[in-house]
């Protein structure tokens, strides 16, 4: 009996070791025994892939990307293989094959490569044969057969483009927690899961510090309608499915409250205004690697102003002396740094109609008297970076004025 | 300056940690600068090969072996790209490559394939740009791009076959000892260091015991005269090149000499006298895939005989399994084990035509009151099994009496 086909993806913590593996085996197993066709995706095992990157950076502190790939790369190899051993045991049929052998072709950017294409006529062959097959994830391959990794989460994206490829029925994306909640449940213990959630707000959640899944993945999932299930390896509990649209009372307008540790503030004070200074200083910051997250100007005073934005925390020092160097080319004045700020995020395609929801959202920080340093706002998400220390009270205050703990 | 092409393998012991990958680096790195161009072959770090057997084992006692290969090759690939960002620390330039991607093609049978056939343009195209190409040991790829490993040592094999196929002027073999010995210095510290020693003696040595270089590379370095030079990555002094026919004083009859403790020895009495019999019998070890090192059959007496023949003390179990339903079979007597046994043998092209050579080794034996429970003979070496608890003693008699430690 033929019920469709399902891609499932399990990451790292999914097979950290010997004996959840053997779970994993049991549970596609299960599936296949129901009637599905099953292609599996796989991470690395564990901590496999920070702990290579530890033993390149004993080596060579600034390795070759293109060495990088073919180091990181291993990480799943070895987990498919593993994989498909602890699948025979279960005296199923189950084939392993690296991202290069199954022809996930990709463009030659090493470590964070593009999907081109994928070819899934050997996948469909084993398929056909009644086999599972396991893809080994984050990894493709050039035209001229160097191999590439798709940078972090990239396991996700080869589950996502698999799924849309094989017109799967479902891709199911295995993790350490049961779902999407309405936020970090280890902040609000009274957070709920969600049961769906849109692509929309699935992107902001991800971006914005749930790091569920990757944000390039769900991109990818929503150009293509392809229906996400996010669950835990860990129990049988449905998830939370990530589709088009959700269709829910009139009056749920925030989904889910984010709070994002990672990022410092820099302020770059007394910039001239005139056209085309802000673009120079981040041409030269986006040229040398460093991603800028939120941008914030004033209304500019007497012909200069303040602008401030938000980096990774890692890339600070680097993005600092950038910006110092940029800035006293077009004679700007004091450049600051703060690493003591987090980002708290209320994220819901609700509040694209409703905009009274900031408001809200300010008045509950203000009655908290936490001082809100940064504004930015998206159609489903607004975001404030306020001090560090009042992240996790911002949350609960937030997750209680929104009904998100009913 | 083009000095020629040199095909450097370095084993595992050779990469052990981090700082012993550095100095592989450092090593290749003073080789380019002499001018050389270099191709470097290299096994998998340390133990992690066994580390990976003993993962797989967990998971599953029978692992396939396409998967096990999927997995041991990791190991390599792992190597490859550390030594390439090492170098490029050093400041040259390297490229380094799987089994696959050079084109080192087998036929299908995963933990132990052959080579087909190796298409070195990648290599060569590489070369030319100046690089120092780096890769992966021990692996191949079939013509359905299925990973395979080419067996125990298979590193060896990598470095032989592309040293031949390059028509390289030298093939490094680098390890943890100096070269080959008279015999080992742990037994026997007189023993001294060979400057020079034959295909067929490094055959004999191999096989015999002396893990210093897999067998089967040395058959394909002899069949294409390959000059292969084994030496120590942890000196700088020249260890022992193998070469085609060594010249030596007339009077130099054994080379060296070789104690093996992994083999047991199985026992079948009374064994029917008539054709066909002991043919019946080591087919269907071999069918088994058990592989029978030593047989020994005596002259027969009313109609029956004893047979002797020692295997891989890990099969012991198996073979006597096999052994017993077959001899049941054709009615034979009793089947005889005995895991307490050694095997001392003397290799040298020079006994070929010495018969007096095999009374010599006896007479040593049996001065020792050592007794010898089989005996074999090649055209350039004598083997002989005795009592496990006599094969130092043995080893260390017979070194002095052909005259090893001068």
């Amino acid at each position: 009996m033929h019920k469709g086909l399902i891609v499932q993806k399990f990451g790292g913590s999914s097979l950290a070791n010997v004996e959840r593996i053997q779970k994993v085996a049991e549970r596609v197993v299960s599936y296949r025994k129901k009637g599905y066709d099953l292609v599996v995706v796989v991470s690395a095992l564990g901590d496999t892939t920070d702990e290579l990157i530890e033993l390149a950076n004993k080596i060579n502190t600034q390795p070759s990307e293109r060495e990088m790939d073919m180091l990181l790369s291993t990480g799943e190899q070895i987990s498919v293989a593993l994989l498909a051993m602890a699948i025979h045991k279960l005296r199923k049929e189950a084939i392993s094959f690296t991202g290069a052998q199954v022809g996930i072709i990709t463009d030659s950017s090493h470590t964070c490569a593009r999907i081109i294409k994928i070819n899934c006529d050997k996948i469909r062959e084993e398929l056909k044969k009644g086999k599972i097959v396991i893809v080994a994830g984050f990894q493709g391959v050039t035209l001229t057969q160097d191999i590439t990794t798709l940078g972090r989460g990239g396991s996700d994206l080869t589950a996502v483009a698999l799924a849309k490829e094989l017109r799967a029925d479902e891709c199911e994306i295995y993790t350490d927690v049961e779902g999407i909640f309405t936020t970090d449940p280890r902040i609000e213990p009274k957070a709920k899961k969600l049961c769906s959630i849109t692509y929309d707000e699935m992107l902001e959640m991800a971006s914005l510090g749930a790091q569920v899944m990757q944000a390039r993945s769900i991109e990818v999932a929503k150009k293509f309608d392809v229906p996400i299930h996010v669950r835990s390896s860990f129990s049988e509990n449905p998830g939370t499915v990530i589709i088009k649209e959700v269709k829910r009372m009139e009056d749920v307008l925030v989904s889910g409250i984010t709070l994002n540790k990672t990022e410092a503030k820099i302020t770059i004070c007394n910039v001239p205004d005139r056209p085309g200074v802000a673009a120079k200083i981040f041409k030269e910051l986006s040229g040398k690697g460093i991603s800028v997250d939120m941008i914030v100007q004033n209304v500019s005073h007497i012909r200069s102003t303040d602008i401030s934005f938000t980096v990774n925390k890692v890339e600070l020092a680097k993005a600092i002396k950038i910006t110092k160097k940029v800035t006293q080319s077009i004679s700007c004045g004091e450049v600051l740094q703060d690493e003591d700020i987090a980002r708290v995020s209320i994220v819901g395609v609700g509040m694209k109609s409703h905009p009274g929801v900031a408001a809200n959202m300010f008045g509950v920080l203000a009655k908290k008297e936490i001082n809100i340093e940064m504004i930015s706002t998206s159609d489903i998400s607004i975001s404030c970076i306020i001090k560090r220390k009042f992240g996790e009270a911002a949350v609960k205050a937030l997750h209680k004025k929104f009904g998100l703990g009913k």
